[in-house]
């Protein structure tokens, strides 16, 4: 390909929620035609060129000339088949670690990642017994399989009594010391098929309930990139990633990576000149990356559960709405991008919008 | 309307070119639903919700909230009707300005607006008439409707003998001094329903045969804002506007203006936080506009008919090609936008997409 114009490149997306939907709406200048698998009521469903059900992912996958996904708990058969047609971007080895907990903690270990000390239990029982004899029965269960958005996660404080219950469960469990970090951070990257690595600036999160409520930033701390410039190189990871750490005491742990695009990084459609979805597709496509340096200091607010979303809102930032069909308790509805000309102001002004939208306070 | 979210506003788009497709891609993120009049293979009839072909008109303005078009040189009916419908924004008063190039002449003489100076002919014999009377046959002869993209106009140095054809054009005219600029300029300004007024800061515009090729910006000069206040205020004007300049010694002078957004707002997409798209949609819906100051110094190169766009444009910006089923000589078929840390930095990344693109050179 000498000229961008001169072909359509055909990108398939398995899952159509609200990042599918802002990944086709940041790639809409480009020449490219959007296929996407989910029902056709899904955010990215109605923007998309085509829209396949998950029964139709052959049929999908085999039109499109690369596939992507926008959640890594989609459909296994799916991804397998876009990795055997050679067609996965990120590649199936990514989306493995993301299948167990264990294996993504032991990916750190082995690779000398920093991450929360942690052992595997092979059942309830085991992680029961290595949370008492090894962390005093402070710390924090995790199942291996299906957990996001803080599900099949316990944090146990001492009360291990209310937790009587994970005895009888035969699943794998992550273990984890539980950190007293100083705050959150996260880190978008992205990498080309030719290996070229590129971060925007860390931003500081604030997650409750094991759910994002806002971020800002940047961060000015260069350990976060280098972290993930190794993860990524050592996966010869393609597309953009997020990489979420707790800090304690200027120490920083992995907390988890997600191999897609990443909620924390809805800033950058607004503070950055290339998005994080902009540069998954441009990465995914063979296409040269874009820089990743901020325009302005910039945050997001999530849109939590509620379409309470005043107008007032509008004065400090711009809304994005998925529109999706219902509202419904801790669903991620939308989120609000703000820019500002320093932290305070741009959190000054998270703080404003969080009060519009939740005038009674978070309810996750 | 209290809660943004709650309600979705059906916005009617009269033309569906490249301004259409933008205005509904940067609209996408509100719950708006956009419907455009134009044909199927139109770039935003493309992305929009619902197409109507012209001779459908009526059907999609009944159906509508509110109707705004990206083009003023539309369908006239349809314009009437949506304004009988007390749907139209900006409103007819505007759009009728720019269907006779000597009312909008004659508006700005009237308020006091600064314009080259110039007098209106009945035919093309009194041009060519004034023109050697008033102006020593140098000077520009405009015909006073359907011009745009430099259609319509001679300009005519002294070589009256090369226009004798003029001499049997029944039209009407605006004869016009040639004035010899320092530069082009232009600003974009938006105007809410309750009279809010805020501009971008105008930009550096380097036109050629009639046809934008780019601009950068911002131009430090707030004389430009104070008059499209003035002019907007007159008008009464709801939504975005471009208005383009000529400076003289220092002197500011309007050429023209368009009752939309405009090619030389493109640059707002991704140097500014809010775009002049979603302020136009902001302005018409009856929501409250954003800010206007830039993130970043900008700028924009077109596509002028070629789609020679070569791969390496994306390491100094981001390509919006509109999707137009044919390469044309002179046709706008996209643009690169570009940001930098100053105006040498953006004039020289312009300069090596403009290299990149027109290997050749411009042919217009």
């Amino acid at each position: 390909m000498k000229s961008l114009t001169q072909n359509s490149i055909k990108i398939g997306i398995l899952g159509g929620g609200q990042l599918g939907w802002m990944m086709i709406l940041e790639g809409r200048k480009y020449p490219f035609a959007f296929y996407v698998m989910d029902e056709p009521e899904a955010p990215a469903c109605k923007v998309a060129d085509k829209c396949f059900t998950p029964d139709d992912y052959k049929k999908m996958i085999d039109e499109v000339d690369v596939v992507t996904f926008e959640f890594e708990h989609v459909k296994e058969e799916a991804l397998q088949y876009a990795e055997d047609q050679g067609k996965l971007l990120p590649r199936l080895n990514t989306v493995e670690l993301k299948r167990e907990r264990w294996k993504e903690k032991t990916y750190y270990k082995e690779h000398n990642l920093p991450t929360p000390r942690f052992y595997i239990a092979n059942d309830g029982e085991e992680a029961l017994r290595i949370l008492k004899d090894e962390f005093n029965n402070v710390g924090v269960l995790k199942q291996s399989r299906g957990g996001y958005d803080g599900k099949g996660q316990y944090f146990i404080k001492g009360d291990v009594e209310k937790y009587g219950f994970i005895k009888d469960m035969k699943c794998k469990f992550v273990v984890e010391e539980f950190v007293n970090f100083n705050y959150e951070a996260s880190i978008i990257a992205v990498r080309d098929r030719n290996g070229n690595f590129k971060a925007y600036p860390p931003t500081f999160n604030y997650n409750e309930k094991g759910i994002l409520v806002y971020n800002y930033g940047p961060l000015k701390d260069n350990r976060f990139a280098e972290i993930a410039k190794r993860l990524m190189d050592s996966l010869e990871y393609v597309g953009t990633i997020g990489i979420e750490f707790f800090v304690r005491d200027g120490e920083i742990l992995i907390n988890e990576f997600a191999p897609r695009v990443h909620n924390t990084g809805h800033y950058t459609l607004d503070a950055a000149f290339v998005s994080q979805f902009e540069q998954h597709l441009r990465a995914i496509t063979g296409l040269e990356i874009g820089a990743t340096e901020l325009l302005s200091y910039g945050g997001m607010v999530n849109i939590l559960g509620t379409d309470n979303v005043p107008l007032e809102v509008l004065k400090y930032g711009k809304v994005y709405w998925y529109g999706k069909k219902e509202v419904r308790k801790r669903r991620k509805l939308g989120h609000v991008n703000v820019v500002g000309s320093n932290l305070e102001d741009v959190k000054q002004k998270i703080d404003i919008i969080m009060k519009l939208i939740y005038p009674q306070g978070l309810d996750l």
